[in-house]
């Protein structure tokens, strides 16, 4: 293999062929091919494209890179979700117990948040004494025994992966849609998935900001997933304002047991569902999303998904006194009320979840750099969300972080984030699209709350 | 400075301001930006291209890297040549000589040769004894005494040059106009020189391939000159087949020693005539081209250049001797005559420059990598040239070289560059194109052999 000559066919716009890709990937990997070169192929990558078959080997040769898990021997087919990230995405939190519940396996290996958007992990682990770093065999244990697991990657699972991340974050390399597909569905494979649904959202709190690069991602997940037969759907959903009214680890936990003891929040439950019906459909055992939609509601109704989630905290050492009583967790926060400035309202029209993704960070909720830590209970909590009538000197949110010094550096930020309008009007759905079987539909059908 | 910023910046087709890429070189070769971002950054440069201010700060930058002579003190205009290089391409061996013995002070800095093409240090060395490693003050005494120095790049001059070649070289970044001039321009304006020469050659045995690339190369070069005041001239010259007769580094000294006699090689003397009455016009010496081409051939036919060039060896270190009788050394290499094969004339069509230059090197005469080293006396002869009859079985060319492996390896390819026609025809001149003040203008005036 010369890396030169590959590094120029890929400038030139030409394509490599699947054992060039994986020869590449595996020599990076190996440390034989050097960082520079590396990073010169992914610029030139970027710049002039992926094929098809580049990005399945690609993806192929980043699930080779290390250890792929084998649940063949736990009954049930096992479904899992992704979502691309967003601000108030707590999603997993309520859907992942409802899902087993209703007895479909759900083995579900997630990441730490980066930037304005929050981390799955960092969630789980606000949870005091919740242990996320689980080794391969306690996870197929526990999804044997429990149905459910929720753990962070391990070191075992796609390198590859972990190394061209951090050279594409210092490359300029991170935006690319066949990269992002890649990484993401190399360490989902590697999972023991038999299907993957897939959440992929759009607007100024994703990654994606526009509808358009979200169908382009969703089109390349399905396609990667369904090459290694994977069943794999996408929703395509609407992350212009923050995902429910809490952001943050604690204020996410806390909105997530809330809405798993039946309390709706109505836009994160309208996700939450509409995922959930396509998981169980895709785990046999319903027919068709509407039944599959009931099932999921009777979880809830019935408590069980609840049981099943403060199982799980159990057995991953985690303290359930906070599910039964969250609010005495979030009362150890120091707390600020801001109040709805005068000359604003009577109605909100938006809440830009970008500008609050970053405000929370800067509470202490997020990370500016891998290693920072993060504080479990900083976030924020929206008294008032789009549509809602409010008047000024009405409370609009509260604020929580552990100095006087934080909440004065972000009160502006959050309060500019808000705009206003005259009149009443109704929130749009969540749920903008679906992918599957290489076609879009749109999702009318799913909004069960 | 943000790197990746700078970088997303040229991902995304914008433009970087001149301070910032000077502080990038200024970081990179200090060793404070790493290879792996340097080159994400040349790719994204390279295909989305340089503007006129980028590349005239990344020359600046580079220039600024190293030491930057001073020959203020020395009296006369100071001019140089410089040639994008061809395969026997030896053209500086003889031009130098010519316009110092017509008054103008020639201080050159010269490369090795790298590829298919020679390079005119190892030329110079083929004269045993010959010291190419002047350091600047002898370099500086040699000029203001002989009015001619020729010798290789100082460790002082450009440093950052010679980082980013080395880069571009393993990162497939090399073939983009905007680094190849930044690269010839910062070490050629770092020599003290008043005004420059160009010799862009185009055809298949020069870096450009196309005339269309090879006048991009030359508004370029001249664009970059004439930003620093420098007043810049650029030829384009055909470099489809090579220049002269002779093709490695002690066969093109010798036979630009037999030019300097007086012997004429037609399209070797026409390219050089050209260039020598450019470099004297802008010594200041002559005022028009057509005094400078007489002022040229006065230098010749007087046996000035020739005294002239075997006091340049004398001062460097080198046996003046094989200046004055230059076939006994080529009688120090074993030689091959190949013969021209049945079915092959009447008359030579074409010889392809960059066949013959990759022979050359598999005679011993280049280098494969940078630390290889030469086979001084190694290298071709053509005894046919293009408009030339031949009739099978005569002799077409010399070979020359250490061992008769060698001859066996290079005989085909030798042959096999040769095409031939049936009708005598006239050789077209090697003068395709002038370029200066920013108009281009055939140079059908400068004619002089």
């Amino acid at each position: 293999m010369n890396v030169v000559e590959l590094i120029v066919t890929k400038r030139e716009g030409g394509s490599l062929t699947g054992s060039e890709v994986q020869q590449l990937v595996e020599a990076y990997t190996a440390g034989n091919v050097p960082d520079y070169q590396m990073s010169s192929f992914l610029m030139a990558s970027f710049l002039n494209g992926l094929s098809e078959e580049e990005s399945v080997a690609l993806t192929d040769a980043m699930l080779r890179s290390g250890e792929t898990v084998d649940l063949s021997a736990i009954p049930g087919i096992k479904v899992d979700k992704h979502s691309t990230g967003g601000v108030g995405d707590k999603v997993s939190l309520i859907l992942a117990p409802i899902v087993a519940a209703c007895g479909v396996p759900v083995p579900m290996i997630s990441g730490r948040g980066l930037g304005h958007t929050g981390g799955t992990l960092d969630k789980l682990e606000s949870i005091p004494g919740f242990n996320t770093q689980l080794d391969i065999e306690a996870y197929k244990k526990q999804l044997h025994d429990l149905g459910i697991v929720l753990i962070g990657q391990t070191a075992e699972i796609a390198p590859a992966d972990r190394k061209l991340y951090a050279l594409r974050d210092v490359t300029g390399t991170v935006e690319f849609i066949p990269f992002i597909a890649a990484s993401i569905m190399s360490k989902k494979l590697a999972e023991g998935i038999d299907a993957l649904v897939l959440d992929v959202k759009c607007g100024s709190g994703a990654f994606m900001k526009t509808e358009e690069s979200g169908r382009e991602l969703a089109e390349k997940l399905v396609g990667i997933g369904e090459r290694f037969g994977k069943k794999t759907v996408a929703l395509l959903t609407d992350m212009s304002t923050p995902l429910g009214r809490a952001v943050g680890n604690w204020p996410e936990m806390e909105e997530s047991i809330r809405c798993l003891k039946g309390e709706s929040v109505e836009d994160l439950m309208e996700v939450t569902m509409a995922l959930a019906a396509e998981m169980i459909v895709l785990g046999g055992v319903e027919k068709d999303l509407a039944g599959a939609s009931a099932l999921a509601r009777e979880a809830i109704s019935s408590g069980k998904a609840l049981k099943l989630f403060r199982q799980l905290v159990e057995r991953q050492f985690g303290d359930a006194r906070v599910v039964d009583r969250p609010e005495i967790r979030r009362s150890e926060s120091r707390v600020r009320t801001v109040m709805a400035p005068v000359g604003t309202g009577p109605y909100v029209h938006s809440i830009d979840a970008h500008s609050i993704g970053k405000a929370t960070v800067a509470l202490g909720a997020g990370r500016q750099s891998k290693e920072d830590d993060v504080d479990p209970l900083a976030g924020i909590y929206l008294l008032k969300k789009e549509s809602e009538h409010v008047a000024p000197g009405e409370p609009l949110v509260e604020l929580y972080a552990t100095s006087e010094e934080r909440f004065k550096e972000t009160e502006e930020a959050v309060l500019s984030s808000f705009s206003y309008t005259e009149s009443p009007f109704s929130v749009r759905s969540r749920l903008l699209n679906r992918y599957s079987d290489g076609r879009w539909m749109h999702p009318a059908g799913h909004r069960c709350v």
